[in-house]
């Protein structure tokens, strides 16, 4: 097969990129190849500004261009609520709900032994850490709700109650929009149990 | 919404790429953020270099490093066919087949006067001149059987023709592996006319 030999490297390239196959890295190489000189810089430098210029807020482990990310220096945010979330593309879904004011606590993944995640490779201790001086009131943990997710969950509620500081955890239900017959078993039993009162 | 700018302009300028929508997007940013430095540093390189060094085949179209493309230049292949695609893409599908041993000559397009793509934009002229020169015996036309691709194979036809060079087009027919109940009539009506004694 005699394909320009830089065209088969950059299909190589964006081939390793998560959810992109090889039909797909072929037409974005030759979208980039035969698109606007302009756009093809603006992407480049903004991947390269990325990489360079971001990296995690020391104290709640989102991403950040300074020590500190907007979240945790913000005067309006409410300084006595953590969110706990497995990774920053959690903190962006409740960030575009608006319906959040308080502060994150990224773990950077669950508890999963078998894949070597353990309490080590999460920010657990820098967790309890801010729990212990910081003057927070409560802690929501919003971990993903599957085998993992709600293992690393009681196991927070766990070590957080022990230091007499208040925990909740994000609702079960149906989705909005969602449709009761086609929800799974588990989810319609979930909701019914936590029926609220109107 | 709090997220990091550069993050945020990341996400934009990867939204701009045929595919890939915004969480998508917000993937890939976050994977090459979080990811291998070596990794980061090998995807841009490949696309810089895919950018700035591959120019387009001044014989027949196809990509190329240099002035004439691999294909063009081989001595193996056979130099008195010549087989029309509306785009690089479609030499990179008929390469990997392995079937076809002879030149190309990619169009840039098919004719779609409402779209603005007439004669002029298409690479009809070049074609012209290359059968007028060539010693060409045979063009294979290989546009896609829509209607502009049919449009464009009967005009081009018409004109080759005209040079007393024989013309084919690539068959019609049930796809290898395809399911006769499941095929479209005008498909299978083409493959009951086109049918091949054995």
């Amino acid at each position: 097969m005699l394909i320009a030999e830089p065209l088969q490297k950059a299909i190589e390239e964006l081939c390793k990129l998560p959810s992109i196959g090889r039909k797909t890295a072929q037409r974005l190489a030759i979208y980039l190849l035969k698109g606007d000189a302009k756009y093809f810089n603006d992407l480049i430098n903004s991947l390269v500004e990325l990489k360079e210029n971001v990296k995690f807020c020391k104290q709640c482990y989102n991403l950040s261009v300074e020590d500190y990310c907007d979240i945790c220096k913000s005067e309006k945010r409410d300084k006595t609520l953590i969110c706990v979330v497995e990774d920053i593309s959690d903190v962006i879904a409740i960030e575009r709900t608006n319906e959040y004011n308080g502060l994150y606590h990224v773990l950077g993944g669950v508890l999963s032994p078998l894949d070597g995640m353990n309490v080590e490779n999460l920010k657990v201790n820098e967790l309890l850490d801010r729990l212990k001086t910081d003057g927070i009131q409560e802690v929501v943990l919003a971990l993903n709700p599957d085998t993992e997710g709600e293992a690393t969950s009681l196991y927070l509620a766990k070590l957080i109650k022990h230091l007499k500081i208040k925990v909740s955890r994000i609702a079960r239900g149906i989705p909005v929009g969602g449709d009761l017959e086609f929800s799974d078993i588990a989810t319609i039993g979930r909701a019914v149990l936590n029926r609220i009162e109107l």
